[in-house]
């Protein structure tokens, strides 16, 4: 099926090369199409490696041994297959993982566990490994290429290629953080999974790396959802090379960590949202703004409770600002809540305070601001200091269209 | 908005009249609407209740109220009213419950705490007094009607009336369990809820009647769902006036109990299936039977997760067979589960087991099955002996346009 671009794309940013990463593609024909579906990373000696994984217990051999290989920290190499997640493919599955690895450690002569590999695509189908074979022997031989080639191999059905970019100064040296993402929807049809990689030529002890990217994680890719549905599959991943030559952070305490976690946050932000901006069938880009709960923690399953509520996400759809489906969301959240401490508005405009609607709510600037592509919704409990951002798209016709409407 | 009556309609069945308990129902204008929208329901002196509610911490006043009122177990008057939820008027709306409940303990000479009260409809609109004043005015007056006239005046957005009924031999004693229930989406545009009442002539002590009634409520209106999204106002109520003359039930040891749990436990089931039935855009029913858990909540939790998930239900909407949504579904549902020993299946054929896909799978059988009306789905989580069965409709063009395409 063709996808038409997200009305809310954004163009691709002027990512500049990191030091010590090397981009390649090629085909390997993991599906009957014309297109390259392999990507390949090569990391400079050194790099350290930090990441974040799916919470679903079917996850892929990928994930598996994805965690336990960034336990050890290092990294020289990613492999990203498009078009097939080889989730729920048993040992078979595992063993062309594993066939990956040793091909490239063998090229690289590094240890298989510094190679890391990620699938996304259909569930079920065991990656084949003759078309695996020869697509890394291929890919280990064609030339160096952009960062938004490597974005538009990794992706799947996602209608607009995904990347972001930010730097940070570290003592006397400036270093460049940039990520690549792909993701629709948690599983598309035939298809599935977030998957994003950030590379930085900052030097960072894995032990930061990690404790960096799962901060940022818990308030960006955390607190994004498409439609409530966890992949088996969704991985992100940190890369640092060291090749900027700073003083290796190792904490908090270090001079440049707090710009460099900045940094990464801030990278991590934007690749989220690209991912929402790409939700299947969004025509809206949705923040919900969540204050006065009795924790950061509240907070957050309370905006994922509205921004995963399929009554709101058609009503945003609808343009219709129907409050009283939010009063429900939160209701249903499990979380504290008293109902006449409840504030709710859209845009700034309270339409309802402390568990009464506005006598005076004038819905004219509301329902302008519906009409829009980004629409804010805000939440305050009245309860507590405890506050989230959460970022989710509408629900749309092509949500339906996509997902019911053409077998995979 | 006209809708369509839901190609999973059944016909509403012959209920008897239960001695103790008369119907009227009236015009209150809550819209502006041509049709009766406010039901009366007069009990006998000595009924016994029993209430299951929302979990929804948002509830409407009706709900708070009648949480209390069935614990003092007694009854003499129901009344519905349908287009205003008053879910979320603060004292406004809980003045306008409170008046009702006067105004027909005036009548009946009883305490107000004798009258419940439900309402389903908009959010945030306080339902107005006059209106309710001269509707339970007219009501009162009104002549008795029938069940379907009562099932069809406390509907919404429903297509179809609803209704259940079952025998149970108490003694010497037969006596008859009748119910209603209104519902179509979780709230549907601008209205709202499940709302469900069951009358019987038997007598039942209220604390063995609120027993019978919770044990049935988590094995079936706790097991279904349309779109996960709970209202500010369910309710269920239990009504037993005692009339048939059996010994009072009190505890599951006395004579006859056991067959009076069974029966209400098969009228709560069949009303819960035919809100399933009236689901949002609801082309399929989807029965979802999981095994092998490691607890019966367990396995419900699971297959709550199944049913509410947007790829699960789009797939069946598309009549794919696709079991990898099912795997994922199980794997973000929080609770043990196993890849490795994971069995999915539709319609009572195998599509994988024990974490692989079945090598020698026939879609042919399954692929028929799914273009029915009534979709099994069957997963054994192969780890215990847990087990829970869960209903939901799939998700289609429908939902999106009853809660998108019009505006409240």
């Amino acid at each position: 099926m063709d996808l038409e671009r997200s009305p809310l794309a954004q163009p691709f940013p002027e990512i500049p090369s990191i030091d010590g990463v090397t981009l390649r593609i090629a085909r390997a024909h993991y599906k009957s199409w014309d297109r390259c579906d392999l990507t390949y990373v090569e990391l400079a000696e050194g790099t350290t490696v930090a990441g974040v994984f799916t919470k679903n217990v079917c996850c892929s051999s990928e994930v598996e041994l994805g965690r336990e290989q960034v336990r050890l920290g290092r990294a020289r190499a990613l492999v990203v297959n498009a078009g097939n997640s080889n989730a729920f493919t048993g040992y078979r599955g595992r063993e062309a993982v594993e066939q990956i690895m040793a091909q490239v450690a063998a090229h690289l002569d590094c240890q298989p566990s510094d190679v890391f590999v990620s699938s996304t695509g259909v569930i079920g189908v065991p990656l084949p490994k003759d078309k695996a074979r020869e697509g890394v022997a291929s890919v280990l031989q064609a030339p160096a290429c952009s960062w938004e080639d490597a974005a538009i191999t990794i992706g799947t059905t996602d209608t607009f290629s995904k990347g972001a970019v930010a730097k940070a100064v570290i003592g006397d040296r400036t270093v460049t953080i940039g990520g690549i993402i792909k993701g629709s929807g948690m599983i598309a049809p035939d298809m599935a999974t977030m998957l994003g990689y950030i590379f930085t030529d900052a030097a960072v002890e894995p032990g930061f790396l990690q404790q960096c990217l799962s901060a940022a994680n818990e308030s960006t890719f955390s607190c994004i959802t498409v439609d409530s549905d966890t992949s088996t599959s969704d991985t992100v991943l940190a890369f640092a090379t060291g090749k900027a030559g700073n003083v290796p952070l190792a904490s908090l305490e270090d001079i440049g960590s707090e710009a460099f976690a900045a940094a990464l946050h801030d990278v991590c932000k934007r690749l989220g949202m690209l991912v929402v901006r790409d939700g299947e069938g969004a025509q809206k880009l949705i923040e919900v703004q969540v204050s006065g709960a009795v924790s950061d923690d509240s907070a957050r399953r309370i905006g994922l409770a509205i921004a995963n509520s399929p009554l709101v996400k058609t009503a945003i759809a609808g343009e219709d600002a129907n409050w009283g489906r939010v009063v429900m969301a939160v209701g249903k959240a499990g979380e504290p809540a008293d109902r006449d401490k409840l504030s709710i508005g859209f845009g700034g405009v309270w339409a309802a305070k402390e568990g009464l609607p506005l006598a005076d709510y004038d819905e004219t600037p509301v329902a302008a601001h519906l009409k829009g592509r980004e629409i804010d919704i805000e939440v305050d409990l009245g309860l507590g200091e405890g506050s989230a951002t959460v970022w989710t798209c509408d629900l749309t016709h092509g949500y339906i269209a996509i997902n019911a409407d053409y077998r995979s």
